[in-house]
Formats: structure tokens, sequence, C-alpha cells
């Protein structure tokens, strides 16, 4: 049975680094492989780079592509699954790219695209929660903020497949200036960006804060699990920093629930994976209070435990769907 | 033929009146009637009315209760439409009524029962759109703001049944206190309501307008119509609080378009009815700027011309479809 076709991939294609996972037909992960983007190297020497990391993954998990049967993947930005085309991805400055296409000449296995934030929701709806919630909103927040939608059982994606672009949603119109050209876009008070810039500005007022001493006064490379660790230390600086960012999470989860009703919202990304025990409480307590009627009536609001998986399981899920 | 029973009657149940309608199998509106609601006489009072009405309709239509194969009843606020009851409804007083099963008893007839919002839309869907989009967001804006959802051909209303409550999306988190308890929901800025408080805060603070020419310093029986014949008088402050509410409802249908991705948005309800030639070239302008990447793709926004009578039709569509 070693030729038998019952394995599957998932590919995350980030700005930064491509992703890729093998899993068995149950959705269990059997092993991963990790290459930068590299996407200042144009479009074509992305995809040899996808095309490498595939075979990377499948032969450390001592495998053959004769026993995979498709493959899913996401990618940032604007895609349309149908023509397997990514249409525009602002970190990878691609434009039109047929990235299924090509990815299928050179691996000669049936590929799948969606939208990355899509398919982390398909892959936590499937692989966490066990396909119940007839109706599942993704959040993730990361450098920026997307979403997804699962509706009645399926992934939505809309009329230009571009639902779920939760994070460009206005939360207060006099806010922030936002790289999308509005002003006070969620993104702009609760995505990694928008916390950094926060705490940057804070120390050239002269904030004191734990995160100098422990990165120096440009904090330079500066990660979400810093801010952890200076919370635990006692940095109160940081720690309202962060609870700002999750109150605001929370009026972003109420205004979805009241106009999706979705029977779980689930948040993900690394701040979240990061900070959920700092933010999850307070996010939650807010959605409550701000949803209509003041109850969340069964609506459950929860933290994935997929981490940085859930793309590639997404991915996973999204192959062993298309292809039954 | 006289007994086929090839007739549908929708009702619209407001705080203020009941609106029933008799529509052909080809959904062309035979006639209508109308009576006031007298909430205060308790649920069973007004469900009392609400037959009459229906007797009326079919009455003054020539027709017998014997001709109608179904009804559909929109009701304002959170309904449940397996079990039939109006779980609440502030407007009527109502907790928990079984709407359904009471006027199913007194009319011997099927009783469908959703949402006010929701009806609305499923009856600009199927009969001022032809069923054509795949997904589509209707908004109303009255006194308040309500909204309902069609996804994928069919009505979509959620886990608890609240999907739509577009209202209530805060925009402005530090905007003006709304009923919910919110500060900035949509509500606050665009609703009948808000833009009344308005326009009667600036008299108070000296504002000249022709409204108090037209309808005295207390502005008593100020209708939506009023802002209209202000404007085309010349009316530069009443024409700037219209505007702004355009505008605020600009950025709600970007909101909206950013997070479902619908084809075709539409807007309703007795605001846009009076105001559409002032209101709708703002609010697409401001949702086309506001959206990402700043195009509409193909989304269309649109007035309905149902006006009055959304309700109704969509009170026989619902029927139509449950009866098929």
């Amino acid at each position: 049975m070693a030729d038998s076709k019952d394995h599957f991939i998932g590919v995350d294609l980030g700005g930064t680094k491509i992703l890729a996972g093998v899993f068995d037909n149950s959705l269990e992960l059997i092993g991963t492989a990790k290459v930068s983007t590299k996407p200042e190297r144009g479009a074509t020497a992305v995809i040899e780079r996808i095309d490498r990391c595939v075979r990377d993954v499948v032969d450390e998990c001592d495998l053959s592509l004769k026993q995979i049967k498709g493959i899913g993947i996401g990618a940032p930005g604007a895609v349309d699954p149908e023509s397997g085309k990514v249409l525009r991805a602002v970190n990878l400055g691609w434009e039109d790219v047929p990235l299924v296409k090509e990815l299928q000449k050179k691996l000669d296995l049936p590929v799948f695209l969606s939208n990355d934030c899509s398919i982390c929701t398909l892959g936590v709806y499937e692989r966490e929660l066990k396909s119940k919630p007839r109706t599942l909103a993704g959040i993730f927040i990361g450098t920026g903020i997307g979403g997804g939608l699962i509706v009645n059982g399926s992934l939505f994606d809309g009329f230009n497949h571009m639902a779920g672009e939760i994070g460009h949603m206005v939360i207060d119109v006099n806010g922030p200036k936002c790289s999308c050209g509005n002003k006070g876009c969620f993104e702009t008070f609760a995505s990694r960006s928008a916390i950094f810039r926060k705490i940057q500005a804070a120390i050239k007022d002269g904030q004191k804060t734990l995160l100098t001493e422990m990165l120096g006064d440009d904090l330079k490379d500066l990660r979400s699990g810093d801010l952890r660790k200076a919370i635990k230390r006692g940095d109160k600086f940081v720690e309202k920093i962060v609870e700002e960012a999750a109150d605001y999470t929370g009026i972003a989860v109420a205004n979805l629930i009241n106009i999706l009703n979705p029977e779980v919202v689930v948040l993900g990304g690394g701040i979240i994976e990061a900070l959920e025990n700092e933010m999850m409480p307070i996010i939650i307590k807010r959605a409550k209070e701000s949803v209509l009627l003041g109850k969340l009536m069964g609506i459950e609001i929860l933290a994935s435990k997929l981490g940085d998986n859930a793309g590639i399981t997404g991915g996973a899920v999204l192959a062993r769907r298309e292809t039954k």
C-alpha cells in the first residue's frame, strides 16, 4: 500500500516564510518543512521555493509524491480559487499570479488555493471544532488582522473571494490612519504593528518599560512573546497597552456577532498565541457587554490551539474536501 | 377554480401599524389593508388585530381564506422561525409570544415567521432582484436601523436567528450613546431618530432652518419627507445633516462589504425612500473610497423601490417558498 494516495499537504505561503505540512487521512500531522519566502526574487522563484518545500517535507516524512492525494495552499491577499490565481498579494508583490497552474505543472498533483485566513479558519473548523458549528467566524491577529468565515458548514468567501476582511472594519471613524486609507480600522488598534507602534511612541515620550531593559532602547527584535514576558514581570505599561488591544478586539467581535450571529468566534494568530491568557478574558467580557441584549446566548468565543499550524492544517482540510 | 389555493399574504407587524397584502402566485400585489397595532393592549389583542387585518385584506380583494396558500409575517425583534415565537420585541413589549400558533388557530392557514428586516431583504431579493445575486445584504433605515442577509440564495439568520443587526455595528467607539448600551453604533448616526435629534439639538442652540417655518419651533410631526422638502427649498443646514448621515452610512456599507463581500447591498426604509436622491450618491462614493483596494469590483449598492411594501412582499415570498 506504499503507493496509495492517502496523504495531504497543506502549505502556508507567507510574506516571510513558506511552511508545508504532511497530514494523513485523519488530519494527523506527520511532519513539516519550512523555507524563507524571499519575495524580492519574484513570483517564479517563490513558486520554485514552494515546490522545493513540498518535496522536502514529503522526503522528511519518508513518503513519495505518489502517496499525496492533493495539496491545499493558503496565500496572503485576494485569491480566486476557481482560476487558481493570486489576484493581489501586497506582501509578496504579486498581481495575477497563476499559482495553482504553475505548482501543478511542477508537482503533477491537484493543487487547491484559498486565502490564508480563510484556510486557517477551515483548519480550525474541521480539525479543532470537528465541523460542529454551522457558522464560524475566524479572526487572526498577527502583523495585520485577517479573518475567515464558515457559513452553513462551507467556506464562504463572497462575490469576489474577498469576504472576511475583518481587520478593515472601521470601529472608530476618527481613529488612526490605516494602511488601507481608512481611519480607525480594527487593525489600527489591535494588530502586532499597532501594539508595537503604540509602545514605541510611548518610549519616545519618556515611558519606562521592562522591554527596553530586555531588548535595548530601539526594541530591536521585539516579538509578541516579549510582551507576555514583560507583563509577567510586572510591567503595568505593557499590560495596559495589551488590555486596550483586547478591549478593541472585544468590540470587533461584538460587531461580528451582531452582523453574522455565528455559533463560534475563534481567535488565532501570533498575538493571540502569545497573549491568550492576558487577552481572551478581556475580549470575551467586552464582547458580551457589547452584543445586542448583552448576552452571548450560547455563542462561544475561543482561542485556537493550532497556533502556527492553523494554515497548513487548513490546507490539508481543503485538499481533502476537494479530492473527496 | 375559485377555491384553488394560489394566493399568499404578507404581513408587516410594526410597533405602530399592521400592514397586510394579498399577492398572487407571481408575487403581484392585489391589495392591502392596514390597522394600527395598539401594542399597549397586549399580545392577545394585537394578534386579534392581525387576524382582522388579514380577513379585511382578503375580503377587500374579493377572495376567501380558502384561496390563500400561506401567510408570511415579519415581526420586529428577535424571532424563532422554527418554534414560531417572537422571542423579544421591545417596540411591542413582547417576550416569548407564540405568534404562529395563535394565528394558525384563528385563520386555519399555514403561517411563517421571520424578523422584519430579514423579510424585507427577502422581498427585495426575490421580487425586485429576481433572485439573481448569490449574496445580498439589506439595510433598512427608519426610526432605527436593521438589516437582513441572503447567503447563497437563502435567508441567513445565524445561530440565534439574530444575524443582520447592522444598526448596532459600532463605527465610532467614542460616539454617542446608543439605546443598546454601546457607544457609536451606526444607528446613532444615520437613523431617523439620530437625524431628528441632531436637528433638534442645533435648533436649541439657535440654528435657523426652514423646518421650523414649516412645522413650528417644536418640529411637531416632523417626518423624513420634510427633510427632503427643506433641502429642495435650499436649507443648507438640513442638507449638511443629511449628508453626514449618508457619509456614515457609506462607512457602514463598506464595513459590510469588507466582512461579507456580498454581490449587492440594498438600502431601504423610510429615510432612504424619502431621501434617495440626496443620500445614495454620497453613500456609494464613501463606500467605494472605504472598501479594501478602493474599488467596488462589480458589487452594486442600490436603493430598493419597494418602499413600504418591502415587508409584505417578503412575507408573501416567505409563504410561497415555505409552501412549495
